[in-house]
């Protein structure tokens, strides 16, 4: 009997890697307003590749986007990008479509709801209130509270242990083959793949760790009951062969 | 005859003080309705103390607060502070009653302007930006980007010299006696001190450097003005005397 879905959050959840697309189209454009001498394409391309480089939450994108085109360091450019960067992202932080509809749907049939997430603690739970999500959960693990990375299996125990379910009566949703699919799975968890974001095409080696495959959100409910009743079935059969 | 006015930017042209406070009760608000186990009064004080300790550009203050409380880190609840002080600080950032008005004013009298401010140059440049002042101003001084404070003379001189103005043909317009008006007067600029915000009762002892003392900002066109006609009775009279 599945008792508890467990969703990831970042492309799962949360629209994340759409929002971080326009509010660094927006830096650009609002930097160059104010000044910045270098072209559109040239500019992003650079920023693009400087945070694939230094990660999403290195502090000093837009200082090292100036080293980097050879401009001369200028607080008010700088400024202007990060006005742009977070004015986008509190003005279009957005959950993923049918994200809210799906978990109602499943808090309704009496599934116990969590996210397991890797990121950063402060701002995983940022985008959780600011969408007013945090109700919608019984339980949020982030695995840098914890000291440990997806797909690490101690992170799923962890999460399984405190929402009292077996690793067989619950279902990991994630759109990462590898952190999310093949990390549930590992410690005997039904998985679901949300092809979804940028992650969609890759870490394909990890295909096999994944159960069901969906495009949207709205698939899963079907899968989650259908998994109930397959068990159900199962049962059944077993009584009858007694 | 004056040529440039220059002005301090905290609490003189931006409303800082008023804004960082609403920012703060608002974020200990957030905080006790996400859990925060402490009553307003304890948890804003605690707040406002450790702001005090640490400074106000100090990373870590919800996390600090916790801990001063002897609440258990939780990233919940410092999240819930840090978006009701950011949504605070975002929503309610506003200049000070009557500054684009005495701007334009000054503008339309010829009269070259800008700002000596201290603080970090990025976050000074994003208030000026997102209030939309930066085309008020002929030249933005920040004192950290120079690598010196107020009352240091240098950046009163540098201003001077990228201006293209002699001290007695400027005036300085801040709240602080301290960094602005004795700052300002040390090289030879005319001085009004702005009687307003948390420096109003304090730095007393450099009252004789100031000028004019004024309780509005509108009060200032006229008393720059007044340093010109003032100056052109001298002049008059000297042609008299001859």
């Amino acid at each position: 009997m599945i008792k508890a879905v467990i969703f990831d959050l970042d492309d799962t959840i949360v629209d994340t890697t759409r929002l971080a697309e326009m509010a660094r189209r927006n830096a650009i454009e609002n930097m160059i307003r104010y000044g910045l001498p270098v072209d559109f394409d040239t500019a992003y391309k650079e920023l693009v590749e400087l945070i694939n480089e230094y990660g999403s939450n290195f502090g000093k994108h837009f200082d090292y986007l100036l080293r980097r085109l050879d401009v001369q360091p200028d607080p008010k450019l700088i400024a202007a990008g990060i006005i742009a960067y977070h004015n986008t992202k509190l003005a279009y932080l957005r959950s993923v479509r049918g994200a809210r509809r799906v978990l109602l749907e499943l808090k309704r049939d009496g599934y116990k709801l969590a996210i397991v997430t890797d990121g950063d603690p402060i701002k995983q739970w940022e985008k959780i209130l600011r969408l007013g999500l945090d109700e919608y959960f019984d339980q949020v693990f982030i695995s840098d509270y914890l000291g440990v990375k997806k797909p690490h299996p101690k992170i799923y125990l962890k999460a399984l242990k405190k929402l009292d379910v077996k690793p067989e009566e619950a279902v990991m949703v994630g759109d990462r083959l590898y952190s999310d699919i093949f990390g549930a799975k590992s410690v005997g968890m039904n998985t679901i793949w949300f092809r979804y974001g940028k992650y969609s095409n890759r870490e394909l080696d990890y295909l096999d760790y994944a159960d069901f495959v969906v495009n949207t959100l709205e698939e899963i409910p079907k899968i989650v009951r259908g998994l109930d009743d397959e068990e159900k079935e199962r049962s059944d059969s077993k009584v009858h062969a007694d």
